[in-house]
Parts: structure tokens; C-alpha cells; sequence
């Protein structure tokens, strides 16, 4: 069967680089599936990279490889990984882009160094299509990751917020706005879940506003403001037919905390 | 043969979403050829996206499984479809969206409800992945449209500006602005036509301003404006080399009239 | 084997004139390989469209058919080409867009008239889907580039940037600024080299300041600017995790001056 490759970067949309990771790909093993994730994340931007792609590893399929090039210490000494974990495979730079995989299972990672996976001639700035591509064509041609080079126990890890129990409730950060502008927290469902079993209902607070916790947009009156857990397990912060983040003017790092609602369970308020 | 799946999104391109929906389809079935159609619908545009679907039904292979999902309703009652109309299918929810081949053909339409074809869970705010996707690839393997679920004779429509004959001759909207800049009217090839029959020439008016119809952009002088049948059989406004959006200030919405010339072929004009 | 077929246009990612393209050439020819080069070229830009599709050439396999539509003269007498070279194909408006094919190798071109091989009806303001398209699809087939029409010996060039030698160093242009503000030069590796072997060290002057040249990214200090050789074999002005465009405001046509530096190795300056 065909293995799936994907790709996340910092490229954008413009330049050909994308392209030519996939022609050295195709080239080297022409029956794989490509899937573009983003070529949109923040340049340099590791931890949204991060997030990305730690989204795919819960709908690839087993065997899948995911290639990640956010990648602003090419050239540099930093080294190149193949990781192998939860039954997929990960290529990029050692910069922490891979932190949520490192994290959420058991993995092996070997640096990238074998002269024969890689094209003859690499480049000082684009690692990406001499080095990345080819190793990933390679592993869809049944490389083992062993082959590649040396084990590394130690890959680069990034802070990834999270979320602490802070009196009444938990206190996390927004760790991305998406296209719709929602917010996404770090809260996790797994926390909603637990502050739920404890409470008729469940506030939000976020830039001095509060809003209710909801299970989907539906719930919302028009142009309402809520709390949801998202289709990636976490607590989102929504606009209905909106964006949280223009009305909330609300970055990435912005703080919100979720607590039990102390008096009715559709807290009263003015303008959400 | 490979089934084509076309994909129509306002997820933009910045997030996983379209991402995840791929590999959710090519878990399934992995010789599916996939086409995205656009994933920069504006957010929540169902007529915008109806558009797009429509443009690709003309010049997809028979047995093309057409998945759009614009989708302000999600997690709401609002139910899922699958339509088989002109040779083709059609995966995503009932709100419009698939109103041009409803209009255009024969069509069955079932709802979206067997559990065997979609995820084992369904969030509550991403139905492209947990519903729609797997339906696709289903439709791929050959799952027959009716066991999805019960038929649905009732499909929501959303009204599509059209035009209509005022005096001497036809008024109509500006229905998209495509990237260029050309004003995509209401107003169909067939139309056009039949006015020409009867008159030298035609002209159109869009905000305030006059231009003459011609057949292609070469057709008009350097930064001149006129109007002409665009590739998708529409009535279309355009300057060459230049946006007929900005120079006329126009938007979806804005009026525009096709009459019969009065004067000469090639009406006079100071500036287009 | 499957041909690989890429794809360059200004057609942007909103409308679906792209995936137009692709279900053309998929109903023709289920098996290709498709890949996205750019449909961000800027709307007519045929130079930029040049230098993305001449990037292409090398890395792509033998035999791989490159579409390119940039193409402003759409529906006027301009023709179409076919042109082999360099054991690829070309396909797109005779308009220059294949300029860097036709300086670097041995070709063969010929006109698009074959009426067999495009699409029975065809618009007047859409080649891409209704000429071109159509002409890959069957190219990829196995049809000969002859069979597609007479040769053509005079393909349409446009002036590209070069260099040129000017008292103690060379003087170029940028030619491009990509996604991360870097501003790529016409200034060619084999320049820097020769300059090279006849200094100790190089300095490029652009917008009245003067920096080193350096390896790679890494070798600059935070948000220092430096030019390297880039991975498309160009010289590039560049800024450490910032844009060189926005801070030397530099846009394409920007001179640049590389000259061997006079005085030390890191030349002095208070802030690049």
C-alpha cells in the first residue's frame, strides 16, 4: 500500500519550495500520497508547527510519515531527526517541533546523517529538499529509521503551555487562534470533563468577559460568545458566525480560565 | 478506476482542518485522486462555495464525489446529505450549499445517517472530518448512495441572484469577484446571446460608468474596460490587465444592466 | 510509471480555475502525478512565473510536463507552446514564461493547434483549462510533442535581470523576494566563486548599506543581515529570523553591488 507523507512548514503559498520537496519525493518514490497540512504556519513559528502536526498523528493512517520543516537553524549545527512513534514516522530539524510526540508516547529518534538517504549535493538553507524529502521518500520505501544514523536520546523539547488548577478552576493560555477565529486553549477535555462532574456549570473567563461553556456553536445565540471543547480536544473560545479573537482582541498567550459557575447556569451578561 | 474527490472548504490554509479530512479519506481509501476546489470560501459563505461547486461539476469525471463543507450549522439539526445528480455525488450539510445541482438536474438526496460510515465519534463542531470525509471515501468503495440513509425530498435552498429582462434589455447582480479583479455577473451565456440576436452591439452598465461587450480580454485597449462571457458561461466585467473590482468600486450585489446598443458598435466612452 | 505534472499560474486559491485544471487532466489521465508549484505568481507576472518554473526543472524527474499559466494575452493571437528540453516538457502561452528553458538547454517547440487534443469547446479567456490543461494530459499519454502542431523557432523571450561586471565587484538586481523577505539576486553562485577566489572576503552593498557574505543563516548574528548563495544557486540578501525586504525596504529591481571588501573580514556596521 502506498504510504502518506505530509508536509508542514513555514513556506507559504508563493514560492516554489514546497514544490520542490515534493518533485525530489515523487522522483525517489512515485507512488506515495502527499498531504499539504500547512505551508501557512508563522515563519520560524516551531510551536505552531507543533500544534499542527501533533493534529494529524490522531487521523493518519498507521505508517504514515510526517515531515516538518519550520526550520530557522538550517545550516546551523543543529541536528536532523527521523522519530519513530505511535506506529508513524516524523522527519524534520531538532528545534522542539516534534515536542507533543515526544510527549504523548513511547518513540525512538536516530539524528539524520547517512550520506545515501540524502540528496548529493545539500545546501546551506534548504534543508527541507536535500535532506527532509529524500529521507521521508526513503522511509515510504522501507527504510528502517535505524538506518539513517546514530540514536538520540535527547531531542530538543519546546515549552508547551498548559493548564493549573487555580482555585475555584484551572487556568490556562490561548495557544492558537484559528481561521474563524476561534481561540484555542490549552485546556484540554479531559480537565473540562473533570471540573464538570463537579458543577451545574461551567464559566469562562477571558479579557474581562465571562461566557458559558456550550457544546457546540449551535448553542449560541446569534453573534454569541461561548466556550466549547473542539474538534481537537481542547477548549475553544467562539464567536457564533464571529471571531473570538477581533471581539476579545486576543492573541496567543492570552490567559483564560475555566471555573464552576457560582450562581445560574446561563451566567447573565451584558455583551458576551 | 481511481475515484476523484473534490474538496470545498472555508477552512483556509493556515490550519490542519482540510488536512485531517484527507487523511481520513486516504485511511479508508487510499487510491482516491483528491482536487481541492478552494479552501478560502469566505468563512461561513454558502453561496460562495455553492459557486465553486457549481464551476466543477461541468468538468469532473463521471462518478466525481463532490464534498463541501461550508458549514455555520455544524453540531446543530441541521442534517447531512449525500446527493447523486448528473453522474456525480455530493457529501456535506443541508444549507444550501448544493443548490445549483438541485436546480440544474435529477437528483436523489439521502440524509447522512449511518453510523457504519461515518467516525466511531463525531465532535460537535467538525463534521468534515467525522462525517463528511469517511462518507466520501465510502461512496469511493462503492457504498451505494440510498444506504446512508433515508431519502431526503426536501433539500434546503438558498436563493441564487438570477436576472431578468427590464426594458431593453437584462438586469442582473455581480454574483463573485474572482482574483483578478473581474466582476462575475448573474447574467448567462444563453442571455447574452439571445440580445445579441436582435442588436448590433451591446453595452453594459455597472456603477454609473458604460463599456461595450467584447469577446476577450485582448479585445479591449490597456487598462480599457468592458464586458465578456467568461469561461464559466457568465456574463463577466473586466479590465485588462487591471481589477474591475477596484477601479469600479463593485461587490457582490452590485447591479448590472446589458441593453442593446443605441449609438455606435463601439459605444464612446472617456474612461471605462 | 506515472508522469509527474506540475502546475504554475496566477490564479490564486480562492477560485476553483486550478482545480478546473486538474479534474481536466485527471478525466483525461487517471494516473498523473499533480504538484502545486505556485498559484500565487503575481496576477500577469511572467517573469515571476519564469523563475518559479525554471527552480522546478532541477529537481524534478525525467519526463516531468510543466503547465504554466501566466497569462495575461489570453484569447488574443498569442499562441500556445509545447517545448521539450532538458528531458522535460513545457506547456503554457508563448509569452516568455519558458525564457529560462530556452537560454539553458537544447529545445524543440511547437505550436498548440491540434484540435484533437484540447478540449472541443474552448473559451476565450481559458487556455489554462480548455488548451493547456488538456495538451499535458495527453503529453503525459504518451502523444509526441510534434503531434501537437508545426515548430516554432521563435518562442517569445522576455529580459531577465542579470549581472554584470562593474570596477572591483559585479552589480545586479533582486529578482524576487520570497515568502521570508529574503531578496534573491540575478547574481549567480558561479559569480560569488569567481569574486571569491580573488579576495579574502566579499561585502554586498544594497540600499546605501553594506554587509559580509556568509554561509548560511545560522552564521549571521540575531536579526543580522549578510548574503549567502541560496538554495536555488542565487546570491540572497538576507536577514536572521527577519526580513531583508522590510528592512532595507527593497523590492524586486533593487540594485545590488557584491565587491571584495576592502578592509577587514566582518566588515563594520553599527546595524545592519
Amino acid at each position: 500500500m502506498a504510504a502518506v507523507i505530509t508536509l508542514t512548514t513555514d513556506f507559504g503559498a508563493r514560492d516554489p519550495y514546497v514544490a520542490e520537496m515534493k518533485a525530489i519525493i515523487l522522483g525517489l518514490n512515485p507512488t506515495v500520497r502527499l498531504i499539504d497540512v500547512s505551508h501557512e504556519v508563522a515563519a520560524h513559528d516551531v510551536i505552531e508547527g507543533a500544534l499542527a502536526l501533533d493534529a494529524m498523528v490522531a487521523v493518519c493512517p498507521q505508517g504514515t510519515i510526517h515531515v516538518a520543516v519550520v526550520d530557522p537553524g538550517v545550516g546551523t549545527r543543529r541536528r536532523g531527526l527521523v522519530i519513530a512513534a505511535s506506529g508513524q514516522f516524523f522527519v524534520g530539524p531538532d528545534n522542539g517541533i516534534f515536542t507533543p510526540v515526544l510527549s504523548r508516547s513511547d518513540w525512538q529518534a536516530f539524528e539524520l546523517h547517512a550520506a545515501e538517504y540524502r540528496r548529493s549535493r545539500v545546501s546551506a538553507t534548504f534543508h527541507g529538499r536535500d535532506v527532509f524529502a529524500p529521507a521521508a521518500a526513503h522511509l515510504a520505501l522501507g527504510v528502517a529509521p535505524a538506518r539513517f544514523g546514530p540514536p538520540v536520546t535527547d531531542p530538543v523539547r519546546v515549552p508547551l503551555a498548559a493548564s493549573r488548577d487555580v482555585g475555584r478552576g484551572v487556568e490556562g493560555r490561548v495557544i492558537h487562534v484559528d481561521r474563524f477565529g476561534n481561540l484555542v486553549t490549552s485546556i484540554d477535555s479531559e480537565t473540562v470533563e473533570r471540573l464538570s462532574r463537579s458543577a451545574r456549570a461551567l464559566t469562562v473567563h477571558i479579557a474581562g468577559r465571562r461566557m458559558p461553556v456550550v457544546r457546540t456553536y449551535g448553542d449560541l445565540a446569534a453573534r454569541g460568545a461561548g466556550a466549547l471543547v473542539g474538534a481537537h480536544g481542547r477548549l475553544e473560545v467562539a464567536v457564533r458566525e464571529g471571531s473570538a479573537a477581533a471581539r476579545f482582541r486576543a492573541r496567543r498567550g492570552a490567559a483564560v480560565r475555566l471555573s464552576r459557575s457560582t450562581t445560574s447556569r446561563a451566567p447573565r451578561r451584558k455583551r458576551a
